[in-house]
C-alpha cells in the first residue's frame, strides 16, 4: 500500500472487469508484481456466467455453479465488495459507500477502468420496476424460479376458472437472445414441473413471448431465427411479434401493437423483462462522450476518448472492431476486449507502444432449451441437437474455474436421470414500504377482503366503491386502507384504479411501527381515521333510515 | 372435493407433518382413497432434512439437496403453502392467510393434526430478534453463510484493528446438538475459506460456543460430550460453560456467566442463535393441556388429551414414551409418531383398535465437522473418523426420495477434491423499516459519518455528542438522524446509547416515499428539521463567537 505504487482500479465484476485483472495479473512480469496494484470494486464477490444463467431457472445447473468467486480468479487482486458512490476523476479517487460501519471509504487510483455493464431501464414502462421480474443477475434467476414455482402451487388449489388462468400465464419481454433462452428453460422447467400437480396438466400453461421487431433474434441470420421461431411454437410458446411492453401490474402485463394505439391486457402473475438496456448510474454521470445508447466512446487501444488514464470496457462501452462496426455486448467480446485493455495499460505504464483491439467475433449461439439450439460459427449455421452439444461444449470449455467445470459437468450428467427440482425456497420478501402500479379498471381491493397493508396515492385516481357505487375519489397524497388494519376487520369498500394508479403500500408490520412511535404519523392517522369513522357514520346512518322507510 | 369426505387436515411441513401425510397415504387401503381427503398446510412447499443442514454452511452439500418437495413425498396429500392464520375447533376450521389476492381461505376438517414444530423464542434476549442469525430454517443456513463471507470480504480490506477483529470473531449460542454441529461446520467453512483472503489468516478467527449449562450436548453420555469439546477446543474453538447469551447488537454479544451479576461484551459482527425454543404461535392460543414447555399433552395414541379428534405430534407436542419419559425433539422420534398417529387416524375412521406410541429412541448422533462425530447406539459408543462415517450413512440412507440421496451423494464426492464455495450470494436485504438494539455505550452513529438512516427512540435514552460534548439526551419518540438524509451531509452529531437503547430505523429509500408522499410525516419532519436547523444556527453561532473572543 505504499504510495509509489501504480494504482489500477477496475469498477465492475463482470466478464469485462474480471477479466481484465485476470489479464493484468497474466501480463506483469515478476518484478511488476510490487510495483503495481490492481483493485476491483463489485457488489458481489463473484462473477456471474451469463450465458448459463437461463439453466439456473430450469434447475439444470445449480444455482451457486453459474457464478465463480472473483477471489479465486484474480488472486492477486484486491476486492471491495461495496456500492460505489462517486467516482472523481479530478482527484482521482473513487468512494464507496458503507458496509457494517456507517462509513464511507476512498480509493485513489492511477488508471481506471470503468466495466460497470448496463443495467435494465425499467423506468420507460410503467410498473416494471415494481411487478415485472428483470432477467440479468444471479438474484433474479433465483427470484424468477421461485415466482414461477408460487404460482404452481397456488394455482393447484385455485378454484377461480379466471385467476386460475391468471396463474398460470407466463409473459417474457423481449425477443433476443436473453429473452429467447431464458422463455425456453422456464417453458421446459413448466413442463416437467407440472407432473407434481395434480390439477394442472400441461395444457392449462401458457407462455408468451413479446418482441417489438418482426422477428424474434435479430443478432442471428433470419433463417436460423425463423427455425428457433418454428422450435418455440411447436413446444407451445405464443410469439407476439411487432408487440412491446406498455405497463405492467400486480394483476398482468399490458400490450400495444406497433401500429396501432389499442392496448390489450393479458392477465399473468410473473412477468419478465429482459428489455431496455440502459447505461449504469454511474456512468450516466461520467463527463465522457457517449454514443446513443449512452455508451463511453473508446478509442480502438480501449482508453475513453479524451483520456490518457480512463478505461472503458464491456457493454458500458462503444468498442470500435477493426471493421468499424462497435462490438455487440456478449461475453467473448468482453473477454477479447479486456486483453487488449489489460495489455495496453500495461504498456502505458511502461511506456512501449500500444495496440488496437482487433477481434470481430468468432459465432453466435442460443439455446433453445430441451437439447436444442442455433448456432452461427464462422459462416457455418447449426441447428438443433448438434448445435446444442456444440453449445454446452463451447461454454463448458469457456467457463472460468476447473471446479466449476466439474460442478457442471456433474449438474449435466445428473439432469439426465433426475427430476427436475420443484422447491420453492421463499427468501424474497416485499419491501415493507414498496410501490405499485395498476391498470385502470384494476381493482386495489374488494370490499370484505383481508386487510394487510395501507396505501397512499402518489399519483393518478381511484373510485372507492361501497356495494358497487362510487361514494368518493381518491387522489395524491390521499391515504386509504387503514381500517382495516387498525381495527382488524374486513375492508369496508372497494378501491378500483379510475386511471392508470400509482400507489405506495405499507406492510401492516411497519405501519404499526411506524403509528406507534413516529409522532407525526400517529397524529395523522388519527385524523384520518376520525374523518372516515366519521363516513361510515354517516353511511350507516343512511342505511339504517334508507331501511326503516322501506 | 365431495362433503360426505372425511377430510385430515395436517397443520406442518416439517418431518413430523409429511411422515403423517406419507403414512396415511401408505396406510389407506384402495378403496378409501376417495373416502378420505388428506390435506397438509406449511409456508414452505418442502420439507427440510433438519440433520444435515449444517452442511449447508459449510458448502458440503449443496443448498437446495437438503430439502426435498413435499409433492413428491406425499403424492397424494393436497398442499397449501400458505400461513396460518387461525385455529378455529369449534367450527372445525382452519383459515390460511392470503396469497396473491388479498383473501383468505377456509380449510375444514374432520381430523386435525397439529405438527407446528417449535420456534426460536427470541423475546428472551434484548436483540436477539434484530441482531442474531437464527438456525433453524433453510433461510437461516443461507444467511449465516452469507453473513460469514460478508465479515471476512470486508475483514480483507479493513485497516482498524478493533474493527477487524469485530469482523473475525463469531459467535454461536447454545451447546446443544444444534449449535454444537452448527459452529463445528462454520468453524471448518472459515479454516478453508481464509485461504482465498490475502490478509486474513487462520489464526485472526475467533470462534465461540456458549453453553448456559456446565458442559455441551446434554443429550449425550458423558464421556462422548468430553471427547466432542476436546475435539472442538484442538479446532480453535472457545467454549465457554455456565455462560449465557444476555443480549445482541450489531457490534457484538452481551455474556454473562451464571454465578455473577456482571456482564461482558465480546464485540462481534455475526452471532447465531440456537436456543431456547418456544412454543409456535398457534400452539400458545390451542385451548389445551400444556406442559411448562409449552407442548400439547397427548395420551399414548397421540390424539391430544381431552380431545377425539386433534392429535399432536413433533416439537409441538408432549409425547409420551412407553417408560414415561417424553419423547426428545429429534427426527427419528417424530417418524415414529407419525407412523402412530395415521395408523391411529386411520383406525379411528375405520372404528378399528388404536394402538399406543411404543418407540423409545435408536441412538443419538452428533457431527464435529472435519470427518469426525459422536455416536450412541444401541449402547455403543462411537467416535472420531468411524462415527462420521456413521453418521453419513445412516442419515443418507433417511433422507427421503431416490434423488436427493444420488444429489447429496455426489455432493459429498465432490467434497472431497474440490475447494469450499466462498461466493456471498447478496440476496438479503435488510427491511426499509426495523428494529436496532444497542447496548449502553454503544454509537448509534459518528460525527462526521454517512447518513443512510433515520432513527426514532423506542426506549431508553441516547446522548447528542458534538465534539465529544453531551448536548442534548434522546428519550421515547425522538426522531433524529434526517438532517444527513435530507441534506445530503455527513452526521453533524455523534449518537450514543446511555442505556440499553432499542430504535427503529428507516432507510433513506423509504423515509424518501414517506417524507414525499405521507401528508403527516411531511409536516412532522418539517417541524423536527425546523427546530434541528435551529439547534445547529445556534450552535454555529456560539462557536463563531467563541472564536472571535480568542
Amino acid at each position: 500500500m505504499s504510495s509509489d505504487k501504480k494504482r489500477i482500479l477496475i469498477l465492475g465484476g463482470g466478464f469485462a472487469g474480471v477479466y481484465t485483472a485476470m489479464y493484468l495479473e497474466k501480463g506483469m512480469f515478476w518484478g511488476e508484481r510490487d510495483q503495481y496494484e490492481i483493485s476491483l470494486v463489485s457488489l458481489e464477490n463473484y462473477m456471474v456466467f451469463q450465458p448459463l444463467l437461463p439453466e439456473v431457472i430450469s434447475g439444470t445447473i445449480e444455482t451457486l455453479h453459474v457464478i465463480s468467486p472473483i477471489r479465486r480468479l484474480a488472486k492477486r487482486t484486491r476486492l471491495h465488495t461495496r456500492e460505489i458512490l462517486e467516482i472523481d476523476l479530478e482527484r482521482k479517487v473513487v468512494t464507496l459507500g458503507p458496509e457494517f460501519l456507517p462509513k464511507t471509504k476512498e480509493l485513489p487510483f492511477d488508471h481506471l477502468v470503468v466495466a460497470l455493464g448496463s443495467r435494465l431501464n425499467s423506468g420507460l414502462v410503467p410498473g416494471m420496476r415494481e411487478h415485472a421480474i428483470p432477467f440479468k443477475y444471479l438474484g433474479d434467476a433465483l427470484r424468477l424460479r421461485t415466482a414461477i414455482v408460487q404460482v404452481l402451487e397456488e394455482a393447484d388449489n385455485e378454484t377461480d376458472p379466471e385467476e386460475r388462468r391468471r396463474l398460470l400465464t407466463f409473459v417474457v419481454g423481449g425477443g433476443g437472445f436473453s429473452g429467447v433462452e431464458c422463455i425456453a428453460e422456464m417453458n421446459d422447467f413448466l413442463q416437467s414441473a407440472v407432473s407434481a400437480y395434480q390439477s394442472i396438466k400441461a395444457s392449462d400453461l401458457r407462455v408468451i413471448l413479446l418482441q417489438s421487431a418482426d422477428r424474434i433474434l435479430p443478432e442471428l441470420g433470419e433463417d436460423l431465427a425463423r427455425y428457433a421461431h418454428k422450435i418455440l411454437e411447436q413446444r407451445g410458446i405464443e410469439i407476439r411479434l411487432n408487440t412491446r411492453l406498455k405497463a405492467v401490474t400486480a394483476e398482468g402485463a399490458v400490450l400495444q401493437g406497433k401500429s396501432s394505439p389499442e392496448t390489450e391486457f393479458i392477465p399473468a402473475r410473473v412477468v419478465v423483462a429482459t428489455v431496455p438496456a440502459a447505461p449504469h448510474r454511474l456512468v450516466e454521470k461520467l463527463p465522457f462522450e457517449k454514443d446513443k445508447g449512452g455508451r463511453i466512446l473508446v478509442a480502438p487501444e480501449m482508453h475513453v476518448v479524451g483520456s490518457a488514464f480512463v478505461w472503458a470496457l464491456g457493454d458500458c462501452a462503444a468498442v470500435p472492431q477493426p471493421d468499424g462496426i462497435m462490438s455487440p455486448p456478449t461475453a467473448q467480446h468482453a473477454l477479447r476486449q479486456a486483453q487488449t485493455c489489460a495489455a495496453n495499460i500495461l504498456a502505458t505504464l511502461r511506456g512501449t507502444p500500444l495496440r488496437r483491439f482487433s477481434f470481430t467475433g468468432l459465432g453466435k449461439l442460443a439455446s433453445l432449451g430441451h437439447r436444442s439450439a442455433v448456432a452461427e460459427v464462422m459462416g457455418i449455421k447449426l441447428r438443433g441437437f448438434i448445435a446444442w452439444i456444440f453449445w454446452r461444449a463451447v461454454y463448458l470449455s469457456k467457463f472460468p474455474g476447473l471446479d466449476r467445470k466439474w460442478r457442471i459437468f456433474t449438474d449435466w450428467c445428473l439432469d439426465i436421470f433426475l427430476p427436475r427440482d420443484i422447491t420453492e425456497v421463499r427468501i424474497f420478501f416485499p419491501d415493507s414500504v414498496s410501490r405499485q402500479h395498476l391498470h385502470t379498471g384494476e381493482m386495489v381491493f374488494d370490499q370484505g377482503d383481508f386487510g394487510d397493508k395501507v396505501f397512499v396515492v402518489i399519483s393518478g385516481e381511484a373510485d372507492v366503491l361501497r356495494d358497487g357505487q362510487s361514494v368518493a375519489t381518491l387522489r395524491a397524497g390521499d391515504v386509504f386502507g387503514e381500517m382495516a388494519l387498525i381495527s382488524q376487520i374486513p375492508r369496508s369498500a372497494s378501491i378500483q384504479a379510475k386511471t392508470p394508479l400509482d400507489l405506495i403500500s405499507i406492510s401492516r408490520d411497519a405501519f404499526e411501527k411506524l403509528v406507534t412511535h413516529l409522532p407525526g404519523v400517529k397524529t395523522s392517522m388519527n385524523e384520518v381515521l376520525q374523518k372516515h369513522t366519521a363516513t361510515r357514520d354517516a353511511i350507516l346512518k343512511q342505511m339504517e333510515d334508507a331501511a326503516r322507510k322501506s
